[in-house]
């Protein structure tokens, strides 16, 4: 299987067929993008076993990800419902999905996923081995380091892409939230797993001691290391603190170790970040991993946005995206409240494709600044059957078209006949057939 | 009359009631309020016979405001409809509202708004004048500058607190757009009654010509200025280009003058800009309009999100207001597409509260950031009921509330038991009471 792993081929100038497909896709150099995957600038999950997949580049010169996390809870267990979700925001436009259960058949509900989603899957095998620890032994606490790695062995196996694992809540790193004058001491459900685990068997986190085991499971199967932030900010009182840039100088180091060993792998990053601070934490993950794709998890620009949370995580992805952020893991305007329905998760893969979106027109993207510039001339001509296709969400498009009756040449009902679009044009054609005045 | 003038006012060191209840609201140093309105970096937006307003602050030092359109357009006549509009965007906290109304009976809408509304109300009265040519006269270019005056009187005596007056929109300005290669030449409704008048007419813009007019009219009622950015780019492919900028130095040259006359005045803003141009937009308005405040019509940073302008608008709207702006006027999910809903009008406002919001606590002021702490000390302890006070839509947290049947303690069903919050605590709980493990 070692010809398989991507980075290996990459580095030997070859040019996979993923490669190819992913360099279709994004416009760009087929070399170009082989030497950003050999320096670990781009990755391109994909578990050696997924046949199915449509892969996605994630990284430096290609355009900004967007991640849908969907999953049962323990309160809501129904897998079809969740299987609904997948494909809501698969056809919203997500480019790869996270499967984050952690109620009822959880097995059941990846194995699923892999044989019908054709995205890019990803995990985070903690739950699975927290949950056991809690059905077998009575507490999340109770988990050993090989509960742990058989959790990330089996997903592994079966087929996933991408893991998170929060490598970097280590012994130094608890002891020092602990000192630390923190709102919330841990947002992350992993990392809460973990930081709890120290706390109780004071022992380092197995996933940052035998880092070297994670690094030979993650190179058989070419899965690629999703370094999960277990410290990011919970609040933006507490954001770009120690424990955080603490945490990210330990994944620096580890990034640099996988690296070495010709694993794929990423960085999240927060989480609840002021507005001001947003392209200072793009700036510190690239300079202190060393240009790793980033992974972020909004940020939320304020807390006090429940209920329009995916709004909050737009603003912040975007400024993220536009200061150089790869890959915007998704905001549901349930977060903080509830596990999203279908419609949530739409309304979250739309609002984090408009960040994205934003962001690559901020950074020049030839194909994003096409696309505003066709939807542009469309609106121009009043052309609303071009606009919708040019539009991040047509069928939002399609439904107001019919509700308003829009055809081409129509003005919009906000302004009717005193449409400026209208006036102008009248205006030219007037113009033209007086002979120029 | 002439000593109910603000800025004389807060020149000669007076402190006027409305000085006085917008340092309260603000928390800020009532000289320090009067010394910025003097210098013309505040306003407050009331005319002199409004006896019923609840006074905004807009500009320098002060949080950021939001303002809501609403109003009639020639296909949606229904007054009551508006004024129920009307009511939602200040209940969901719009500080000022513009009445756009461009159908039907405009004048009984203006005052039943008058009558109904508490917060400062704004109108643009060259629809009225468009309007009014024609139906008399058959065409809206067939507006006399009499009409134009004559609709601002008439608005203005009625006791509209501020008004918007595309005063940049000159013929210089019109031969040099129609010599620029402009997706979309003018966007901006007022914007183009005036263009195509004076493409028509081959006049300057009476708004122009006559500004000395204009302002012993705003003087005499202390009705304040906003100055119309008719030449807003409506693409992002033609922001921040040769007719913007020009119309904002001739804007400059007006503020100037209006202050020399102690009228209160701001300036309006783009309008579709990529979010990397959109601080350089904020900076370049403050510099030429000497500080005057700004309030911006979003930005949008994507034209593509047609059904979800209202996003595109809160990413453009946080950047710009911690940029600097002082002023987001609100974009619906209709925008581009029909004349919003009530709904649509209630999602409108809270994205740019948000945005605003944002933009506040990047800037650092004190009173955003407290609510922030305040929101996150309640999401440490579960409680709820803290959490839906401290929420910028407290409603939305209600019903999530009632929905999911969350009371104190309780974490949400997108964790459950595994809530990061609670094991955290948990384990903190337990290390007191064994004695520090």
């Amino acid at each position: 299987m070692e010809q398989m792993n991507l980075v290996k081929e990459a580095r030997a100038g070859n040019i996979t067929a993923h490669l190819q497909e992913v360099s279709k896709k994004e416009g760009v150099n087929e070399e170009f993008l082989a030497e950003r995957v050999a320096e670990g600038k781009v990755v391109i999950p994909a578990n050696i076993l997924r046949n199915n997949i449509d892969p996605a580049g994630i990284g430096t010169g290609l355009s900004t990800k967007v991640n849908a996390n969907i999953g049962t809870s323990p309160r809501k267990l129904d897998i079809g419902g969740e299987m609904e979700k997948a494909n809501v925001a698969v056809k919203a436009g997500a480019d790869t999905l996270m499967d984050l259960s952690s109620g009822g058949d959880i097995r059941r509900m990846r194995r699923e996923l892999l044989s019908e989603i054709k995205v890019p899957l990803g995990t985070v095998p903690i739950y699975q081995a927290g949950l056991k620890a809690l059905h077998e032994r009575g507490a999340v606490v109770e988990m050993t380091g090989e509960d742990m790695f058989q959790a990330i062995e089996e997903q592994v196996e079966e087929g996933i892409d991408f893991i998170t694992v929060h490598c970097g809540v280590n012994m130094d790193i608890v002891s020092r939230i602990n000192q630390n004058q923190r709102i919330i001491d841990v947002a992350s459900r992993g990392g809460s797993f973990l930081w709890a685990w120290i706390m109780k068997n004071e022992k380092e986190n197995p996933l940052y001691a035998e880092f070297d085991r994670l690094l030979d499971i993650a190179l058989a199967y070419d899965v690629t290391l999703s370094l999960g932030d277990g410290m990011r900010p919970g609040s933006i009182v507490d954001a770009t603190d120690g424990p955080q840039v603490q945490e990210l100088v330990i994944l620096g180091e580890l990034v640099k170790r996988a690296r070495e060993a010709g694993v794929q792998v990423i960085v999240e990053g927060p989480g609840h970040v002021p507005l001001d601070q947003v392209a200072s934490n793009i700036l510190l993950q690239k300079r202190i991993c060393q240009e790793v794709p980033f992974y972020i998890l909004g940020p939320l620009v304020t807390d006090s946005a429940a209920g329009y949370d995916h709004i909050s995580a737009a603003i912040g992805g975007a400024v993220g995206a536009s200061a150089g952020a790869d890959f915007l893991c998704y905001v549901t305007p349930a977060e903080h409240i509830s596990l999203p329905d279908a419609e949530q998760v739409k309304e979250g893969v739309v609002a984090s494709k408009i960040a994205a979106h934003a962001g690559d027109i901020a950074r020049g993207l030839p194909a994003a600044l096409e696309r505003d510039r066709q939807i542009s001339l469309a609106r121009k001509e009043l052309n609303w059957e071009e606009m919708r296709k040019c539009a991040l969400d047509p069928q939002a498009m399609e439904n107001a078209m019919k509700k308003e009756g829009l055809g081409v040449g129509d003005e919009c009902s906000m302004c009717g006949e005193y449409c400026a679009v209208k006036i102008v044009n009248e205006c030219h054609k007037g113009k033209i057939s007086t002979g120029g005045n």
